[in-house]
């Protein structure tokens, strides 16, 4: 498989690239190092099997002369930034909407009708139905990041619909894991770090929030693409539970040994457009075979301690 | 009211235009003038109530600039051609939902936090529930146009929770009525009377259809914006029947006085994308009051009786 990857160099996309390559198949990564790091690829760079294009997905030309001669595309590229989405609106449209366009008629150039792409959860914008499923009823968007997400998602369903692609979207909850760059591991880490006796949390430190250990997505990614129907495919990724806020801080300050004051901004929402609540029904990716390994516990662990081995990471 | 029509001078953008006018209040229409017509504002020029602005809404500067010192907004600018979209990916993209994108941040720029969108019942895809409720299962994208407008309802709802804007997103069958340029109707008449003896219809012409009168449409329009919520509100609107496209096909044979032979081109959709059903449920809507006042037999009734009368209509 010639595997040509958007966000080659970001955290999960890096992640990908590694996995593709130990199975044999040749990879280009496509990344404009926003968000993506050379410390995640460096060892990559030696191998025949691996290319890596400094490109931006907004570079319509560039990226379709990249694309041409894969057979499968993972769009990963993508503006992960939810919170600041109300003070840029226009990057989450161009980013994760018009970016996803852009990836969509590359493909079509190049011939290639087969791709992943990873969407969030965020486009349920506050359910009624927990976990919820992804037949959930009509959701209505509360963040320009879900908007810009769900946004691609319908591009593809309407690609797949008029030219005849396969494609598989994964609604991620937040992924946890080495090569993680951002989000509330690393920030409550970053603060720690500076100060063990004090931390800041947004909202109540009640929010209950879903995480998914980066290997066991990206065994959902590549499994659920496998096991595919032709056409528009559409999966929940997440593990079966959930924690609060404040469990996820308990963890992290036990695995820093501190014990810091908890000051908390208040209000059931850490930001504007924050879910109180998400817990992803994951029945339908689980009949395909998939379970993941690890409990969310497991995986803010491994995430501090990758953290702390990896102080190159906080540089970024 | 100070009233802001993008798609001014189109067949429902003029005819809303007229209505407001006509109840007192003041309006600027801001049209492109791709579709839109002259001989659909004419009868305004001269009204002190009323601007004309001949811009277009992917020119965000010219749009923010006309935008100012008004109250809301009534955001119908589109493309509509549904049937054309795997031929132009971009068309859609571009003139629904990035045009979408430039009248929230112009909105956002003049302070004006309410507005109306005419979206539709394309974004339900093939729904698997009829009448389809706005809370139906999560829907999967099955052309360009759904996923178009999708994409600007999710923006809507997203500003809405973000910058505290209050938005009415009406979800509309096809309108007929006078002043209609675009659909079935105006095909099959433009056949009929170049050549009365045939007709070539897309698809078998079993697919079951809904539509709805404009003057009814604008009732709605105003009744619902006039009742919104706070926030982001969603409303289906149609009337609680459906015709197939044969039954379409006599009445609008019958009407001219014509018994052509029937061409199929065949297959349970017209198009790809076609939706083979639509039936939208309008509960919620009318719970508010509203309801239609003509049957669908009767908007198509009226409909030729305008192309008939109005021959310049066909030469746009």
């Amino acid at each position: 498989m010639r595997a040509f990857i958007t966000g080659g160099a970001g955290f999960i996309g890096s992640s990908l690239a590694d996995r593709l390559l130990a199975s044999g198949h040749r990879v280009t990564a496509f990344d404009n190092f926003s968000t993506g790091r050379r410390l995640f690829v460096e060892q990559n760079l030696a191998n025949e099997q691996y290319r890596l294009i400094e490109g931006d997905v907004l570079d319509a030309e560039k990226l379709a002369a990249a694309m041409r001669g894969h057979d499968v595309v993972f769009h990963l590229a993508a503006n992960a930034d939810v919170r600041g989405g109300l003070d840029h609106p226009r990057r989450d449209l161009e980013q994760n909407t018009i970016a996803t366009f852009n990836v969509l008629e590359s493909m079509r150039a190049a011939g290639i009708a087969k791709m992943a792409f990873s969407s969030t959860g965020s486009i349920y914008g506050e359910p009624q139905v927990f976990p919820t499923p992804e037949t959930c009823p009509f959701p209505v968007q509360t963040s320009l990041y879900g908007a810009s997400k769900l946004a691609g998602e319908g591009l593809i369903a309407a690609y797949c619909a008029g030219f005849g692609f396969t494609a598989c979207v994964f609604r991620f909850v937040s992924i946890l894991g080495e090569r993680y760059t951002h989000g509330h591991v690393i920030d409550f880490y970053r603060q720690l770090k500076a100060d063990g006796q004090r931390l800041r949390i947004l909202g109540n430190g009640l929010q209950r929030k879903s995480y998914l250990y980066v290997q066991d997505c990206l065994d959902a990614v590549l499994h659920g693409l496998d096991k595919a129907s032709p056409g528009f495919n559409v999966f929940n990724l997440g593990t079966q539970e959930f924690v609060t806020v404040n469990e996820s801080v308990g963890v992290i300050t036990r695995a820093l040994g501190v014990e810091p004051r908890l000051e908390y901004s208040g209000g059931e929402r850490g930001w504007v457009g924050d879910s109180p609540f998400i817990l992803l029904d994951t029945a339908k990716i689980r009949a395909l075979g998939w379970s993941p390994r690890l409990t969310i516990r497991e995986s803010v662990e491994r995430t501090v301690a990758y953290l702390v081995r990896t102080p190159a990471v906080l540089e970024g």
